[in-house]
């Protein structure tokens, strides 16, 4: 079994935000499926998925600060600056991070830990909408 | 063909571990995929895995070196505080490595390189037991 | 429907480079797939995948750029040193981008955003020709 759907986020700040139910949402098919993988893939180049803590929100914030530090706006050897100081270091904070996740699932079920959520990440200032490609297969 | 089970691995210290044998011995239904793919998915969001050199043990060493100094305990913007010094540099190193793996399966074996193998990366101190999800697929 | 090959890229130099085209001319079974997954995997650890902006040769520039300042050569604490001063870098690079890519197939092809594309990032500064395992799934 396949069932594949495009759905759009709305606009978030920059940041670091847990979008779990917005996914699982959209995904009444996941209770027909026994043993499967979900694959989220992110259409753009600025913004990014993860899995991380889904209950402390300074975890999110924390990320957040970590990341403009780690990668910073305006460097000097930075050459693709068109679009704005927030540009370059959102497609390299994404391309660390990745556009995509694969996550199992059992009994109707995301298998992920107690734990776990998924973060959008989205790097730039105003990013606006995103699309995201929900694939699910499974059995 | 799905098939899918959960594992426990031993605690480990703080550090990057090689792991492929674990995976492998726990998986006799590989034997039986001619194309397929393996998912390895981690239950946790304060160690991750990855895949990278199998041979020489100073490279997991420097792995740990490196992301130690990549990512410090004790930064001054932390707010995500309360559960220890190695606890929020955990989860971001857990994200820039990943929470799961796919790897291709070819003739009833996982069809890495020569020289990769799977890591667990244990962030914490005393992570304790980690579960790993293991999905395979194929035909 | 699953199907797999390996391919061998042509080496390239020490950088970030776009290899879109040169997996979908190795597909022609692409089209015939509605619903479906191609997952792409290198078979190395001094070389990586990633997706990013597809456009502005400038940003594979910046990966460059940025990805040495962020994971030095000559570091006082590297122990895996015999393989010449690019190596352990190129290691931990591998690992920070990933080893593999999962990206959604619809209707045929691959359904990234308009302006990512897959890149081939290569680590050291003569890493020779590289090999990909592609495996596709669908129905």
């Amino acid at each position: 079994m396949w069932h594949q759907k495009t759905i759009t986020l709305k606009p978030r700040n920059r940041g670091f935000h847990l979008i779990t139910r917005d996914i699982i949402s959209q995904l009444p098919e996941l209770q027909e499926i026994n043993i499967g993988m979900l694959n989220i893939f992110i259409q753009h180049t600025s913004a990014s998925l993860t899995i991380n803590e889904n209950a402390d929100p300074t975890v999110r914030d924390d990320f957040e600060s970590h990341f403009n530090r780690f990668v910073p706006e305006n460097e000097p050897y930075y050459r693709h600056t068109l679009e704005g100081s927030d540009d370059m270091p959102a497609h390299i904070k994404s391309s660390i991070l990745g556009a995509s996740l694969t996550i199992p699932i059992t009994e109707g079920r995301l298998n992920m830990g107690t734990w776990q959520g998924v973060y959008l990440c989205e790097h730039r200032n105003h990013g606006g909408a995103r699309r995201l490609v929900l694939t699910l297969q499974g059995e």
